[in-house]
């Protein structure tokens, strides 16, 4: 499926996306699918999770801001959407910094995540390899994370998205890179988060390579537009958002791909 | 009491609002509520809340992102909202959707809200219907909920009011429909969840009934100013709480009421 | 260290800070931080505190939105801080409206916070004054504040900042009054917490007066700045955001700063 074609869908469908994430990103994740076109829910009790998942679309996992007792409902949900044939992606934010983190990180890949998206040292750490990151924001470059992303989605059978300046997406196979963007985007919190609620969105109406090149673009392409008007980081997310609700499918440049 | 003079109590008074609300809704609706005049305060905890709701003019419980523990918060707030003559306001974020859910609100309505506010499938819903909400958006019409809404206000002796593009509010016996606002804001999250605070807001200063009215009429009015105004729901956001703070008494328009 | 040295170093170093703040302020705390130049990190649990703040460079604790488990992280977290040499920051958010507010902040205090960071009736009740507050706002001026900041800075041996349209900033033998900001800034939620932030992202890179004394110059230059832009509380959010992060060094106009 093409991306244009993708975000027809997403607009046409406003798919039913379970989110459970960090309470940094809560907000501005729910108002970035909202934006784009997605019917966003969060919902993270151990009580209703397995009960809420089937009746969504997609289901996304971000590990933010973990307890104890969310570790549970992620993996409830994770279980719950396999069981049912929902698409899940997993964003495993700082999974090194602590074992506690590292440990849920591992029992949620056990549970086979449909995408994965993370940053360049994140997607380097979950391979094994040896990163520079340190708390959320990334310490390394995506071009040194894409043989990690590679091994990653050949290993786990899955997409693996990295973010960064050139986005980097592949499934073991194929893989494309992506340009656009701006350079304040670090700047502002969660967007990251934001952009895995994004994939969630777009793979609950495309597969979930094609999907996660749509949101990707659709990302970048409202974060070129944002950063053009933006004086800041406040105005950027202004921007920003009524980018992502503005662009038409039409819109979605496919010459900010390359076939790697 | 006149919109206009429960505006005007409510920017004299600036009431302490006791909210316990969902995370995404958190700094939105507290932005909303000290935007148009009260001052709001999240406290959650079950080891806290019955000493602070008493202290509080006003009680706001919204069930958006539930836990086991929120729930006894829920029911110990609303119990201690009960004993000190406080009013409280139920606001049952996507109650149908889990068991979970379902049971928490239930519980609720037994401690005998003042007032509920819902999205049209929610109130059709509460009212035993059959409604098309599958998360926290709407998917039926306000006014397909209107005799949901008078037979729960009769049934609970309370006010129920239901959000929408075209408002209704009633307590069984009297009812108004209320009109203005702005087809984007259901692509801003929390909104729903923000108006609750601020019918919250008003109830500390004015009776129940014309209190929810007037805060659906400052509602109205500062989406449709905003509405008119923005690009998208980024610069909808911004220009909405600009317009919820710049509003004054005689801006309230009664021309937006009817009476039904 | 000057206030545009301790700027200079903080965009230099970006240092991780260790955040554990309330559910509402956290988007907005972790922005104005991004914003300034820090690294900010949203950590919490019992489980991961403990090995997290070693690596940050500085820990800060607010406990607006209040749980048992999360005063055990946050007592964790400062007892790490100690152990550890990371400077600690401790914003007791309306300690007077609850015992069970009351005894974590007594119990944190125990744990000898570096700075304390609140508002004129938060400060005078920690020093055992009788205030007005009642929530989350301050019902007294930082004048009425002084003498309580000042002993309580001996007695705990820590930094005590009050803020207000004139802030107070002492170590119990230096102090220091900060004119600038808005008086728009109390329409916006979460601020105080964002500036608790601010400071502990200053105090990863400069000694803990010194440190103070620049957040709270960064805070009153940005919001002198985004007051004159705003129409309102939207509008000032979106250009304190840019204003902080458009500041330089240069900027950071000692002209604010009196002695006392």
């Amino acid at each position: 499926m093409q991306p244009n074609a993708a975000l027809e869908a997403l607009r046409t469908q406003s798919p039913l996306v379970h989110c459970i994430t960090n309470y940094v990103a809560m907000n501005i994740a729910a108002n970035v699918t909202l934006a784009a076109g997605g019917s966003p829910a969060m919902i993270h009790a151990p009580e209703e999770v397995a009960d809420f998942t089937p009746i969504a679309r997609v289901l996304t996992v971000n590990i933010g801001t973990l307890s104890a007792q969310w570790v549970e409902s992620m993996k409830a949900a994770a279980a719950a959407a396999n069981g049912a044939d929902v698409p899940w992606v997993l964003d495993p934010v700082a999974h090194f910094a602590t074992p506690f983190r590292a440990k849920a990180t591992l029992d949620l890949l056990a549970l086979k995540p449909t995408i994965i998206r993370g940053n360049a040292s994140e997607i380097i750490a979950l391979a094994g390899g040896s990163g520079s990151g340190k708390g959320a924001d990334s310490g390394d470059n995506v071009s040194d994370a894409q043989s990690s992303a590679r091994g990653l989605a050949l290993y786990h059978d899955c997409v693996v998205a990295v973010s960064g300046p050139i986005d980097f997406i592949t499934d073991g196979k194929q893989s494309v890179s992506i340009t656009g963007g701006s350079d304040i985007m670090p700047k502002v919190t969660a967007l990251g988060c934001s952009l895995t609620a994004l994939v969630g969105a777009y793979a609950a109406v495309a597969p979930s390579f094609e999907a996660t090149v749509a949101a990707f673009l659709h990302f970048a392409e409202a974060g070129e537009r944002a950063g053009a008007e933006a004086s800041g980081p406040g105005s950027f997310s202004v921007a920003f958002l009524d980018a992502l609700h503005a662009l038409q499918p039409g819109d979605l440049a496919e010459t900010r791909i390359s076939w790697n």
